[in-house]
């Protein structure tokens, strides 16, 4: 159950308001966002849920019975929309491409990669300056300075950007250089990083676990709501099966599920999600076609001398053609509303 | 290695080829289809290829690494097209809708169904007599009686039919009744049935094992092609993942990879593939951007009072809609080559 | 719901029990097998069983809402006892080894087994003569003739014979020379062949499938038990997996969960449960302690010579150890009751 | 490549070292711990390993080439060993039970667990104070001040604990108060965790990812080590299948082949490995005859009572029967060597 509050409520309204609850066995958890205030009752008795919409100072009450809650489209039925600044858009009505290297690796590197996208009209530059990696002994990411060098190429060509965030004390120092916070697959059940990242006001993008459930991504996106942050995107990058033919399993059915289960935008990484370069595009098309608002795509002007993920990077030339593909896919979908 | 053999090789040059090939340890298997002869040859030993390709009665001969060989794309490299006649032709250049309900009921069904698949110019109907159910107590299919009123409505109406054979016994008295035998999920790897339906000139579509990989099916296609049959399609039809939030893992990847390893035509079953009637038409439309040469539908004038997987079955209305949406789809993939 | 039967009913109390139960909206199916005759009865609506259970001809009557019904506890709870003739018993209180090669190979290597089998006090011999083969071009097996050479080398040493039916044709060419019927994990779902194998009063053991769950796995067991033959062993013998370490992933926790749910034998085949040989001891003897009735095991006098499956067979030295470690483990489970 | 060095190797030895090194283009890691300084070489070009092996201030050298250096068999023959002090030590020859709650939840349930324990000589007691939770709404646990108390009571009682650690921040804070840090499947490659745990001196228990490989736990726990810890234990704790007849799939296999594999002391955790309570103790004696080094069970006094996984938890009754049946499938192991 979600109850959404008047910003005006009162000290004495809200107490009114968790002592009936208590009075029905609900517990209560208060949500503050940078949108909104909000009580999630979880409990299971039933009762007429007018008693409580009329009480003052309430907004609204939604029954939610998903595991999830404010995630969830059952109380907001208009998808979420995440503005980061500048026009650039994620969500209903827009298509955003983000693209870059999987790791950034130098100033040269990220200079030739912001020409491209300049070029091709891409508003969203992805590249890892902190590596998650199976070995100890390999390469594992430029680090904060790497990120400084980044923002500051893509921030002067009007380029946002997206990284990943792989432990609560990264946050604060990244936080002035980047415009979305990635948290990866192996960090999709890192409870505390979720609770922090619900408490910092800048988009967050949650990349589903290796292996995880859809109700387990729904969930973990419940956590940086919970702790006050609406501005949350999701992304389906493959899950783990045992098919050999391929790095991952995209689950192009998670896409449309997705659309229907929650209001938050949906992504696809179809480079993560079949892993092989020469399919990249087949899947990220289905991807789109299916219903994702934005496709994260790994492009490199040298694949090959990549530091890392080579074989499913594409080149530039490649990525242009799938740039125009992508969009073409995009517009024949509106078409069909 | 495939020997593609001259139509005129003697026997005596068919004995020297085989001399030859025993001398560097080859197994050979003489393949005849409706097509062409061919000797396979397993083997490890490497050696020359053009000491047999200039033999006389050698049309031409192939290395092929793959553990499936006359399927493979290393030795034919344009795209099977299968011809079902009266201008219906499955394969490269050609997109064809299949639909029709889970399992055939009555005549008064074939005859509605046929009528909206006229309406909508589609020219194959789907529909099981023979079901394979996990309860030996569930309905199990009209038989061969219901074949027969099947096929003699759809071929007055100029529809072709598609529908599953389920062992070697029914395949002689199926055979005047249909165009197509489809081998089901859970006979993919029905080595006996996958022979016989080589010894038949008809087409046959088999469908991927419920947790079948690529290369299995592959191998289950050569049983077929190698015992004469060279009319063989490919379909994807979901796999079996740790995911509940829906029937089936639609393996989206495994379309652009087939396609990029064999020569046969690859089939779409989003039905199966997703097995939620609401978002069928999104896995289906994903099948065809991503290279599917055809798709198989589950329609039912009232799905919810099919006999089988109605929670999966489009109605009529919302069928027209998804065949609209593939064959611009379908268009738009024809205008990226 | 299952009702026993009298086998002194008469077709008019018959008859009045259909009829009672076609008023309360039940589905029937007669099933008569060597042991009893049973009608199940499949429905909704609820109902005072004792207004049937006390109708005359009736021996019982039991609630069982499992999808299957035959071959559930529920109704049966002591655990069927399969008895081969000669001393040879199959389940509670009984331990069993079936052990042999993958293939039949030739008659030497019948009789090197038997001499192994013979001078360890193993009663069950396993070996291939269909053999399922991912690739055409392998070797199938030397088919019947080979069975019958290993049946009467077998039979003569006071040995019982297992080996695997692949066909509703070979059923009855094979049923003087086999002990107990296999079907294969390919085959766990071929209705046709469980139907058929339902008709024959020989054991059946029942592979579970390559992915098949636990349910599925019963409801084909209930297949062979409702065509009429109640003699069927269950075999555990891994689940498909993401994991490339091994060849399968040996479900441990399936063999107490199947000895929960059914009243029937359950094996365990370690062999391809791992299908490393080096560690095949280990997990056998898991299976074993966790409650499996047999173990089938792969041996061969030269596993790296062996026409199939060598790299998970043990050798003679080997095997002599692990049947030492089982019965001593079957043992101590025993003392633990 | 592992280089094992003396204590006493001067700076210009380890110097001439790095160079040799690095003229044969392999990249150094240098590792120090508890009992060892080592230079990890990672590279491709074959060369004699004599020629680093007879330099000054080296101890021995090792060919590694698996993806994990220092927690291979390869190098380190002899099985670790974990002595906790008090003569409680975890690894080969050595058979521990570490049991308990799931959650600690009140200074009265420690008590009760530790009387438990006491009476049946057990030594570790698990308990969790940190809990990851699917839902930020659930009972995330008592944290450092519980931790405290259950440490305390432990203690006096001569009982070591073992409970999970679930973020940097946390490691110090709990120093004081544990004998084994835990890390949760989620947190399997949280990457940072592991670092940090490499730098405290105390054993680290590290449960397999809930889809992860084999490979990934060995490469998650080189994290550990290479970072200076070298008191580390694994822990199978079931992987994620399709099967839904219990919670997770006990990967039997896992546990020869890391004993095969590693080292480390491997544990087998029964409760989350199958999930369901009442057979637990199947899967658990199944774990101890397979090779496992020590079980961690969930006890409570009264399961339907407790916060968390009360459906997979013992009651004191059913552990103490466990804990008999533990000792005497070890001991029946230990005479089969």
């Amino acid at each position: 159950m979600i109850i959404q509050l008047e910003k005006t409520i009162s000290e004495s309204q809200l107490g009114q308001l968790e002592k009936k609850l208590t009075t029905i066995d609900y517990k209560t958890n208060k949500v503050s966002t940078q949108y909104g205030d909000y009580i999630i009752g979880v409990g299971k008795k039933e009762f007429d849920i007018r008693s409580i919409g009329t009480m003052p100072g309430i907004r609204d009450i939604h029954r939610v019975s998903d595991a999830y809650k404010l995630v969830s489209k059952k109380w907001k039925v208009n998808d979420t929309q995440i503005d980061l600044g500048d026009g650039v858009v994620i969500g209903t009505g827009n298509f955003q491409i983000m693209a870059g290297p999987c790791s950034i690796e130098s100033e040269e590197q990220i200079e030739a990669t912001v020409a491209h996208l300049v070029k091709n009209n891409i508003r969203i530059m992805r590249g890892g300056v902190y590596k998650p990696r199976s070995s100890p002994y390999s390469f594992r990411g430029l680090g904060i300075d790497g990120l400084k060098i980044f923002y500051q190429k893509c921030s002067a060509a009007g380029i946002k950007i997206i990284t990943e965030v792989m432990m609560v004390e990264q946050i604060e120092s990244m936080h002035d250089y980047i415009d979305i916070y990635q948290v990866g697959a192996r960090n999709s059940q890192n409870f505390n990083l979720l609770d922090a990242l619900g408490k910092v006001d800048k988009p967050v993008m949650l990349k589903r676990g290796i292996s995880g459930t859809i109700n387990e991504l729904l969930q973990a996106a419940e956590y940086i709501f919970s702790n006050g942050n609406e501005r949350i995107m999701l992304c389906e990058r493959g899950i783990r099966s045992y098919e050999t033919a391929y790095r991952n399993t995209l689950d192009i059915n998670a896409i449309p599920i997705l659309k229907d289960k929650t209001h938050l935008p949906v992504i696809v990484d179809p480079s993560h999600g079949i892993g092989v370069r020469k399919h990249v595009e087949s899947v990220a098309l289905a991807g789109v076609i299916a219903g994702a608002d934005a496709v994260i795509v790994e492009v490199h002007e040298t694949p090959e001398k990549a530091f890392s993920d080579g074989q499913q990077t594409l080149n530039n030339q490649e990525a242009e053609s799938l740039y125009d593909h992508l969009r073409r896919t995009f517009e024949l979908r509106e078409s069909f509303k």
